[in-house]
């Protein structure tokens, strides 16, 4: 299938808005859907152009796998309350912990997040709504990778090998296929989402279990939960592209009530981009470091050290893992 | 034992060497003694005032227990030579790799290293000696903090457990057990040593073992020790008290020849500090912080990531482990 992209310079977010909710609300019909929201622009998005299109047809889930960051399922259901649009939060925390249990390689986290959520608790989900069609914010960018082999997210049921037709009998729809980012950013904007949303800082698909080197344990997540709200509160007004606190496995030496122990550490990430594509680490002052190191170090008392990344991508990468 | 400080401002450096010189002297008489050099300042100082008092009859021992910076032990053997004092280059690099495979643990990494040396190689050579004395470097501060349960450095034999009398016959000299380490160098000055042994940046007894996380390897030093060459080299000029390069076992994503890898980190650090009680970070420029990234990925291609410390002393401690 040959998916016409749509370039943001040349989007008319209005007319695509209307656009879209008219063929949501034909493809459904009389029948009803079902989308999850992450708080991402993607699914923030679709789940506004599905609420207009479908109203009560849709039913919108959040589920908290207990790997975002703080308050963050609270904020994004109060979000799109307020917008007149219901969220039903799935608290799919100890699930996930569950099948995180024990793993340490990369790849093998992705596996079992993706595998929770599509198999696991979203599958549970739409087997047992009445729902015929599955709202999903592929974006085009998103297809492109995944054909490419970088990224596995358009049409992850088949990539599981599940037809979702056979499977639970539904159809998806996708409106934002012919979209990259920075339209969908636009659409967010013309649809009224608050600039949390359309300006939102790119936040990884597994969330924090990308954040944390080694075994996700719950204990594990909330050290990276507490170090990535005082990142993102410190670095807020840099105007960076990206920033993130990550927890390393290695254990370094610190000194804590006068007694030597082995601590944690915490790196923070913080970008200048554009794309994404390369990236060069933002030139904070000595006092932002400096204030950084300390409120980490002071009010999360297991680390003992911080450092900052002074690499560029390539050959580092964004993320740490 | 009491022992009386001698502090660095009241101490006079030649009286003292003369007093050291006549006391091994006297001490040794017809016998003979050995020592171990390491290039580091203590054992510079040492080496110079036995070789000042007994001449031939002398043997300085440096061991290459392969965990020493590039060059190193060529090197101190080399500028030994033309002080006049001939330094017998002992390598030992595969008894002491052998003692260091599969150990993770910081602690039973530094315990193999000083089993390695005293039990198994200098203890070789002290029993093959016809010597009936040894010289060595300790303190006045290496005892208090032997003592106070920080360090295990004065008569380690003891400590292991060996009484060197009864095990070698041998008794143990110790010319600079007065002073501390500003007198040490005010000595190693006044001897004439060079700049570079009396204002040698404090390097940890365990080497670079220091300086890995993690499993200590013939590889794994390898890179440690090419990032402690580029890192010393870059920052040299920047009068900093002390800094280092760190080896993480921690993996991180990168990106080499465009694709996906899972390479190295390296972490440095450099402290401005008087006494290295506390220390803060020295606030390099972001064209060092750049230069050393770009310096150590490209040199060292396993490498693609590399941070910067960013936490004070405490709660951090100068060496990672």
């Amino acid at each position: 299938m040959e998916i016409k992209e749509i370039r943001a310079e040349e989007l008319n977010a209005e007319k695509f808005i209307d656009q879209q909710i008219r063929r949501i609300s034909e493809t459904v019909g009389e029948g009803s859907a079902i989308n999850a929201l992450s708080g991402g622009v993607d699914s923030s998005v679709v789940t506004l152009l599905g609420h207009k299109g479908l109203g009560k047809k849709l039913t919108t889930y959040f589920i908290d796998n207990g790997l975002m960051r703080q308050g963050e399922p609270q904020a994004v259901v109060l979000l799109f309350e307020r917008l007149g649009v219901p969220v039903k939060l799935i608290d799919a925390q100890k699930e996930f912990f569950k099948a995180l249990k024990g793993i340490v390689d990369p790849e093998k986290k992705r596996e079992a997040i993706t595998q929770t959520f599509y198999k696991k608790v979203f599958g549970r989900l739409v087997k047992a709504s009445e729902a015929k069609f599955l709202l999903q914010g592929t974006n085009l960018t998103d297809i492109e990778e995944t054909v490419a082999g970088i990224k596995r997210q358009h049409n992850v049921f088949e990539q599981l090998g599940i037809d979702p037709k056979k499977a639970f009998g539904y159809r998806i729809i996708e409106p934002l296929i012919q979209l990259r980012k920075d339209g969908v950013r636009k659409v967010a904007w013309a649809l009224g989402l608050p600039k949390s949303v359309y300006e939102r800082i790119p936040f990884p698909g597994p969330a924090l279990a990308a954040r944390v080197i080694g075994e996700v344990t719950p204990r594990r997540v909330e050290v990276a939960r507490r170090a990535t709200a005082i990142t993102e509160e410190v670095l807020a007004d840099t105007g960076a592209f990206q920033y993130l606190a990550i927890l390393h496995k290695d254990r370094v030496t610190g000194v804590r009530d006068g007694k030597r122990v082995y601590g944690l550490q915490i790196e923070i990430r913080c970008w200048d981009s554009v794309d994404a594509r390369v990236a060069t680490p933002t030139k904070l002052s000595h006092k932002i470091l400096s204030t950084l190191a300390e409120r980490i170090t002071t009010e999360i008392s297991e680390v003992v050290s911080v450092t900052y990344n002074i690499t560029p991508k390539p050959p580092s990468t964004i993320e740490a893992i």
